[in-house]
């Protein structure tokens, strides 16, 4: 009906971008408001103003949109991440800051947004694609810190590297995955410390 | 109106005991089949064909029964770790056949007996009495392992044993709290052989 119907959904224009930009900010303040899981994208259309098949046009599904949301979330989280790292010398330092930056954003985003916090849990517990490649980007960032460690000699290198790697990111799990890091909220000042410190003595040459 | 009622609570005799224990193995089959949060003392009583009255004779609530059955579940699970452990020889060896049984028994609720398990989650998230004296047994057989190895020289010193045995506790808490557990069933054969490898390098001299 419209020339958007015949456009490939992976490389859509500015005009386009920003639509949907548009529909995912007010979804994610009436999401914000009213939870995920209870909305349906009737609800959204109403309360946003945009029709029903308008917003389809843009967003196959729900989970689209809840997608779309996460990955701006989850995003921020890596960005704050990133930061931290980089503001790091000595990589103990940058493995200490990347999981305390990771348990600060988590915990800071269920007390002060708790639907959007609720969105990262339900994707984490789907499996989501955003949920996963924020999973895969932490292991990398956890990857580059440890393999610096091992080439300045401050971490020791006869662990294969991935085995290594694996097992910190199990060690951080509890507190990066947000479905988990509900059940240690009283842990996430103690925690990061602790187990960093167990961490950093299991990496020691 | 009774004997039992004038008795103190905590030294009940013999008889009493042997209904206390009669009516907590009716309600553990009952629960078991039906779950423990949507069953009430009423249908508790009608199932096992006590009054809820002569119930209440022995158990002030629902959750003192609950309690019953959760702290004979943990206290089984308790016994399999005790086992493990005393049938290793090194310090090494107790840590991981401790961190191995632990999710064993515990994965093997959930699988074979989800509504046990349920009950034990439940315990484990309000905090009841039986589920931290669970956690504080756990605590105690881990101390005494990581003090076994300092002393043969298995293990590091440095760092004060209160900090070790908290740190490698909350390295376990995801696998050994059944709250927990359910969201790292996935895990159960990998993350113990990973992380007491982690947990072994941490502690070594």
């Amino acid at each position: 009906m419209s020339e958007n119907e015949s456009s490939v959904p992976q490389s859509r224009g500015p005009a386009e971008h920003s639509v949907r930009e548009q529909i995912v900010e007010a979804a994610e303040a009436h999401f914000s408001h009213y939870g995920y899981e209870k909305t349906t994208v009737s609800d959204l259309a109403k309360a946003i103003g945009f029709s029903k098949a308008y917003i389809y046009k843009f967003f196959d599904s729900k989970q689209a949109i809840g997608e779309a949301i996460c990955a701006k979330t989850l995003s921020t989280m890596i960005a704050a991440v990133e930061r931290a790292v980089a503001d790091a010398t000595t990589p103990s330092e940058k493995f200490r800051r990347m999981f305390k930056t990771l348990v600060e954003t988590g915990a800071g985003l269920f007390f002060n947004e708790r639907k959007l916090y609720d969105i990262a849990a339900y994707s984490a517990g789907e499996g989501w694609p955003s949920a996963r490649s924020y999973c895969e980007r932490i292991r990398e960032i956890l990857t580059e810190v440890v393999r610096e460690g091992r080439e300045s000699g401050e971490f020791e290198r006869k662990t294969p590297l991935d085995e290594t790697v694996h097992a910190v990111d199990l060690v951080m799990q509890p507190y990066v995955n947000p479905l988990q890091l509900q059940y240690n909220l009283d842990l996430v000042e103690e925690a990061p410390v602790q187990l960093s410190n167990l961490v950093l003595r299991s990496l020691a040459p």
